[in-house]
């Protein structure tokens, strides 16, 4: 089983021990605050209140065995550049970290963090996408120059059976699956959604079906009419 | 074009316009500190500073004509939903906003956000699944029952070939397409990758391919190992 030591008890580290807590890893979890400690000491392997910058409270701990450890201290930067320090001299070869900017990121990977997440970039940038593009529910960036997206096909193919929209021919992107919502009972606002892994030719699109299609990005932008490099990550 | 109005201009805020600024959208940004007011107002149409509470102030700078409001004011709960409160008095369809949590969430629906985002909850949990699923690259859940996956060859796959592999036949899985590592130079640790939607029957994996499937989450795990259920959203 994985070990991993979360270090800092703020809203993100709590929500990432709330999530790992339903998967099966084991959990050390760490900060300066005894009451964030106590907090989550029931859903945890095992939780400490000590000073993350001091090698010989960590090692006490058990937390050189830790395979990943996350720090998350948000408010005092220089206490997150020790605690790199300090895991990186235990020997914790995956530390991943998380900053508030770029110029953070950069001395945090320099003292020796191996992944930074930028929790407010990433968001935003997910959400821009959807502000800039509502017609593309998902999207994932595959390899240079091919994407797969979630996208509700647009009015001039509704009606149409597949077959008939020459996805493939015209356009040069494969349509993977169609998920269509069917109401749950007639009349009634509540839908359930189907999906079909291979649609058939004769499928009729109807308003907000939603097609899962994969292809070179210029032919999936020529398709929906959307600039993927406007929303890529 | 889409109008997009941005009240709090936070860090969170703040990437929001930055990636705005990168698509065709026309953005509005207002914050009550004429210094933040000053830093991001090269990058959008129009930037103001106001009391976003205050309804005649939205009025006066066009805000009423805004198609999504986003509501990022993280540090001052009450005055979020006093804005709340006047975006939908002034008829804005789509509010958007930031909650520390679901205690804060269920009051900002009850005054007419339309949309929350808890943005720590949001990356701890893409987080934790990379920590409990490192084989699984990305992830989207289709509709009830189905998903699709990047994921990294297991290594009882690897030196066989495609058709060997029996995916569809004995997991019931689709295979789209496969994403591998070629190296740019012999020696050397820079890697490109490429992607094949149509694999070839013949081919044979390698350690790292990373293969995009598609399928019901039973097979799915089947296949991987991996409960689909603990890494969902």
């Amino acid at each position: 089983m994985r070990k991993i030591l979360v270090i800092g008890l703020g809203k993100f580290g709590r929500e990432l021990i709330d999530s790992l807590s339903k998967t099966e890893t084991e959990t050390i979890a760490v900060d300066q605050d005894i009451n964030l400690v106590n907090e989550i000491k029931d859903i945890v392997s095992y939780a400490a209140q000590l000073d993350s910058t001091d090698i010989s409270s960590l090692r006490e701990i058990g937390a050189d065995a830790a395979d990943i450890a996350i720090v998350t201290i948000g408010e005092n930067f220089e206490s997150c550049v020790l605690t790199v320090a300090a895991l990186k001299e235990i020997g914790i070869k995956n530390i991943i970290v998380r900053a508030k900017n770029d110029r953070e990121a950069r001395i945090l990977s320099i003292v020796g963090a191996t992944q930074i997440i930028e929790v407010e970039k990433e968001v935003a940038r997910r959400l821009a996408r959807t502000l800039f593009a509502p017609s593309v529910k998902d999207y994932i960036a595959l390899a240079e120059g091919y994407s797969i997206l979630q996208w509700e096909v647009s009015d001039k193919f509704i009606g149409k059976s597949l077959a008939n929209c020459r996805f493939r021919a015209d356009y040069g992107v494969n349509v993977v699956g169609i998920r269509r919502n069917i109401p749950q009972d007639i009349g009634a606002e509540k839908t359930d959604s189907t999906f079909e892994l291979v649609p058939d030719a004769s499928y009729v699109f109807e308003k907000g079906d939603i097609l899962l299609i994969v292809g070179r990005e210029e032919n999936l932008t020529q398709l929906t009419g959307i600039d993927l490099n406007q929303i890529r990550d």
